[in-house]
């Protein structure tokens, strides 16, 4: 099954000034095309942290996402790093400053420029959607940091990533956790590879727990579940979804 | 001044199912604070995974923030991973067994009991918010991932991290980030220390660009401010905050 690492680039989301959207929705969108995200790291504009964290999931991973620092402005080194991190250079790509001719219908300026400045040797995936190019190195997708504009280059892009994805069955528990945490144990000794998550919630009137089972075997989590809930006492099941 | 890494550790979050809050939660909290935060990573339930990035977090940054996996369930191992990443085995404490008897009215059940299991010669703070501690190994403290405990736990241990707070300008730029970017770069060579950041607005009707201005010291920021207002256009500011 394809893995996936995240890197998300900017000083921003370290102060605390924005909060990152696009992990989270990279992580739902890969979850539904069966693609296993192993790692997320922030981290900020800085061209050698970049370059250690893409060379390092580039080798760890199928895919590698990064998000952040590819526009005009001198905190965006993500292009820089990306190259740093497989020992190339940066060029001038004249594709791009066709591109930005095209769309500003002017002679692009010296900062408008800066955003043509790609790795040496770097894919150009275009799908009509944005006047700018996703920008590929081997295995790395540079995806811009505007969730907008993020989330309209992934949609065109993202059947490249696709693998068998998972079943996922849903069960709320009227119990505290630490009173099914032996049912739970005593399901996964029976199901070693069911994927079982446990997230006692507050505040909620209904249930106290949600389970969540999951696999790429829709047989074998029907299965799972079946026994889950021969286990758990009567009545203890709000809802199974 | 103090520097930070923050450990969210889920399965949950890499799977898309949760939406991490405590990482932007602390990010701002300790900014306001005054405390660098350096780097996050976000990472499966899995002791040696845990182990392997509190371990070189700790010695990178002056505070490590874990969060999550510090329940009675099976996925819940972060108190483990702790303690391999300083070599240290897991005890029970007689002082959280006692706490959970006093809290349920009860003798703890197994699962219970997991909970009172902590690396050896961790510390425990106490400030009567909830019935269990934070548990504290050297600078690194295991906040729960429930994002109201978590933030109930933090809240009465705040103090103890603060540093020299940032002073923040905001400026609102109507023109596009391509038609400043040379004046923010001639602003930062006259302003090396500032920490300028350039976040492009779309869907926002009154302003293109948010600049913000950065800096311990009150005043560099207010040159580096009435600096900048002189480099841009006139009328191209929408407002300062």
């Amino acid at each position: 099954m394809p893995t996936a690492g995240i890197v998300v680039i900017g000083n921003e989301i370290l102060s605390g000034k924005v909060v990152d959207t696009n992990s989270p929705f990279l992580c739902q969108e890969l979850r539904e095309l069966g693609v296993d995200v192993e790692r997320i790291v922030t981290i900020p504009d800085a061209v050698e942290v970049i370059a250690e964290h893409v060379r390092a999931m580039s080798q760890a991973y199928d895919f590698v996402f990064t998000s952040g620092g590819i526009g005009p402005t001198h905190d965006d080194v993500t292009l820089e790093g990306i190259a740093a991190a497989f020992d190339r250079g940066v060029v001038r790509s004249d594709s791009i400053v066709e591109r930005l001719r095209r769309a500003t219908g002017e002679e692009p300026n010296e900062s408008q420029l800066k955003m043509a400045q790609i790795p040496a040797g770097a894919t150009l995936l275009d799908s009509g959607d944005l006047w700018f190019p996703l920008v590929v190195v081997d295995n790395v997708y540079a995806f811009p940091g505007i969730p907008e504009l993020l989330r309209k280059k992934f949609q065109s892009s993202r059947e490249r990533f696709r693998g068998i994805p998972f079943v996922l069955k849903r069960v709320f528990v009227r119990l505290m956790e630490s009173e099914i945490a032996e049912d739970l144990h005593a399901l996964l000794c029976e199901y070693p590879d069911l994927l079982l998550g446990s997230y006692p919630k507050i505040r909620e009137e209904s249930f106290r727990v949600l389970l969540t089972l999951e696999s790429r075997d829709a047989q074998y989590v029907q299965e799972a579940l079946d026994s889950l809930l021969a286990r758990l006492p009567e009545d203890s099941v709000a809802r199974v979804e």
